[in-house]
């Protein structure tokens, strides 16, 4: 922890979340012009900082620059998605019913669209120092709702967190925003980030992280007078089935192209793909061999901080003390200072669907194939692992041909089905499902990634025979705004 | 309790829900077109209970002819609306982007609708035997998102749910549904709600009915190893504020209004006026005056049951025996059985402030108005409440543009607005909001009237790279079911 940093008391929380309480009503008779030009004037202001913002990353997180230099451009292409979202205006769904006095009973006039929730908490990522943190997705997506946000900083990167939160700041004010739209709080005390989710003003919670975490904030929040809604984000294993005709034509090239993704930023993504199951075979054995020997070659390479190493080793080694798991990698690297070595592990059909500790995620370069006796037991397996981010399908025509129940399956299983790829690598598009069942994250029908994110922070209200002039711009006859709207049931744009 | 009826065991919730896991992926794989026809064919079949149905709800509810009849229009009315929807098929909120090589990093092809989230489990309402129970808007909404339904029917009437039920089924086999796609269950036990929200294969709840209820299931959702929404709807006291210029104008019409609104149905609406808010002036005493005069002339009338008069009357005597509270009806009517007698009552803004029990539903004929010293008073007193079903504006033109406060408050109250009208009465339409912040109900970011009630049973599913001969109809390229989608960030119909 940084002594130059100033944490946050417990009475402070208080004030933060009463401030934003008073900024909701505020920030939401801002007009979503003038929200997407503070949008666009944060991510400006973030490139304002320059290197010190990149090189302040590095040594807090052991990301290197073209990774940090890649998400500041995730970041800041994301907060400009958000203002273009909120320039096109359709994001309220909006929708008119006009009166009609025949009908039985007669109909009266209503219109309906979109509003903030109120403010908005967000948990930074230890693992997206930029894009899931500070100024990343959640904050991002509340603001564009007009939801104000505070952001309790990742006690790993708090130098990064402050320096992007002065230039959100910094937007906020040459953008006239009202006061306390956006706050910081650099507290590294757990109690900080309880007291935020219990706090009455709080209207909502944006977390990505830890299974344990996010299922604590989930549980304050649900314990409350009131609930309010938790969206953790929470990690994944990833399913990925091999199936047999692929295996059998393809097996170097798929272990090739997974050595690669589950090694992807020394594993430290929630979309890394942790469990590989395949029907016993030649191709079976051969992916795995090959595998081995991609991985074995990898070299050990450095975790964001000791905290994730120990967390990688400790569920590493519980789950190779499994007697049924059998470590295939023998990585001879030295390791040094919060360094990952690479671990490949296979276990049978029959004693994975037994257990489910290894169902469990273990967040780093590390991945279990699990070798089935036959396509029953593959589904089994497949069904038996909890809900999930992504599951992927890889097989050929020949393959998807044979198999039409994995096809129709495995949108119950995860928010994003993939095919013939790898999991990793999260695009930031309005088709993206970042999100997924139980405990993948606390709400599988919502998105952290893409403009559907807004949709986290909102609410529909009805107005119910509203004078004309008292309309919101999006319900007025005439369609100033020119969205997209419902209108006697029928869709116009 | 009737003797006839045969009650669900505890096991067999287990057999129900299990029934329902399994039938999930088939009725997802039954076409839009083939669930808007059993849809229709439940209308129908409803309606083909004829004279038996109604008579049998009147023996058990109390309820008027007339209204039965009208609610079950209103029934099949929604079942007809779900089914057209289906047909018109935009509600999957389609969207598309497609593959860009070009890009950094290069853009895959991605393609996102929703999908049903699992089965559901319905509890049948005490006020709305037919609308709001076994095949009311929450098992219409839900059978339209493939969910299949599980209904615990409403204890008092457990007749006209086995009916319906019935009706249900008949439709289920002579439209080929899958097996179980709807399960009916006659307990009157608490244990058995409980056993269906902890059941492992329950994916979501719908609920109407009363706070402590709805909270329950709630709290054994939030508990549970995986989270699941519930959508407790438990009612609400819709506060109406009585604005100074139309009071000086329009006291008496004003008061006949309400005096009807009030009293409409023997009080028995969610939406039922039952806090009027004033600021101290001749016309306010007018009302009061005259609000007093057409309550002391309603007739007592016959509730529900036996419960619910009791409840009234406790909760009345609790708001009545408050210390600044003053009754002012004085109604001598004789009552029997199950009669509720209407009343009203006036308390000051400062007290209304200061003791939140009065600001708690008191289910039945019976409104409290709140005399405020000033505008202030009348601003701290409205926003004091809890999150509303709805918020009523009464008011003349001067009147809006003498408080814009006001107006651009009410929003983040309730989730409907109204102007110069009377809460009660809920139009089914695709712009009605039909829910509000907690504790109107659980989750205020959705409806449960209206085409937007199917958003409760959805999650979205996002496909990555999928070969053209297996994406659903909804995703493909030429856009065979002719739906609204998002294409590569435009809107296209």
């Amino acid at each position: 922890m940084n002594q130059e940093i100033q944490l946050t008391s417990l009475p402070e929380t208080a004030l933060l979340m009463n401030n934003a309480k008073l900024a909701f009503p505020k920030f939401q008779a801002v007009s979503d012009i003038v929200k997407a030009d503070f949008l666009d004037s944060i991510a400006l202001e973030i490139e304002a900082l320059g290197e010190e913002l990149l090189h302040t990353t590095m040594q807090e997180t052991n990301l290197p620059l073209a990774r940090l230099t890649g998400e500041r451009g995730r970041t800041t292409m994301q907060l400009r998605m958000f203002a273009q979202m909120l320039r096109d205006g359709h994001w309220v769904e909006a929708s008119i019913d006009h009166a009609n006095a025949e009908k039985t009973p007669p109909k009266p006039d209503l219109r309906k669209m979109l509003v903030g929730i109120g403010p908005v908490v967000v948990f930074g990522a230890s693992n997206f120092p930029y894009a899931y943190s500070t100024a990343g997705g959640d904050t991002a997506s509340a603001l564009a709702a007009g939801c104000p946000v505070v952001v309790k900083a990742h006690p790993a990167h708090l130098k990064t967190s402050q320096l992007i939160a002065g230039a959100i700041q910094k937007a906020a004010v040459s953008c006239q925003m009202p006061d306390h739209v956006f706050q910081h709080t650099a507290s590294d005390s757990f109690e900080t980030g309880k007291a935020l989710v219990q706090d009455p003003n709080t209207a909502a919670v944006g977390f990505t992280g830890s299974y344990s975490g996010g299922r604590a904030l989930y549980d304050y929040a649900a314990a409350r007078k009131n609930p309010i809604p938790v969206f953790s984000e929470m990690g994944s294993t990833n399913p990925v089935l091999l199936l047999p005709d692929t295996l059998s034509k393809n097996a170097v090239s798929i272990a090739k192209q997974y050595a690669g993704s589950i090694n992807l930023g020394v594993g430290q993504f929630c979309t890394n793909p942790g469990i590989l199951l395949g029907i016993a075979s030649d191709g079976l054995n051969e992916f795995i061999e090959q595998l081995v020997v991609e991985m074995n070659g990898i070299a050990p390479a450095t975790m964001l901080h000791k905290g994730i190493l120990v967390a990688y080793e400790n569920k590493a080694i519980k789950a190779l003390s499994h007697q049924s798991v059998e470590q295939k990698t023998l990585n001879t690297n030295a390791t040094v200072n919060n360094q990952a070595l690479p671990i490949l592990a296979t276990v049978s059909g029959e004693a994975f669907i037994q257990d489910p500790l290894l169902h469990e995620e273990v967040f780093g370069p590390y991945a279990l194939v699990v070798q089935c006796r036959n396509l029953e037991e593959l589904t089994t397996a497949w069904q038996a692992i909890a809900g999930q981010l992504t599951t992927t399908l890889m097989g050929t025509d020949q393959d998807f041909s044979n198999h039409p129940a994995l096809i129709s399956m495995a949108p119950f299983l995860a928010g994003r089905v993939l095919f013939n790829g790898v999991p990793t690598g999260v695009d930031v598009s309005a088709s993206m499902v970042h999100g997924g069942p139980f405990p993948a994250s606390t709400d599988g029908r919502f998105t952290a990634v893409g403009i559907n994110a807004v949709k986290r922070w909102v609410r529909p209200v009805s107005f119910q025979n509203c004078p004309a002039y008292l309309l919101p711009a999006a319900l007025r006859d005439e369609n100033p705004l020119g969205i997209l709207r419902m209108v006697d049931g029928k869709y116009q744009i």
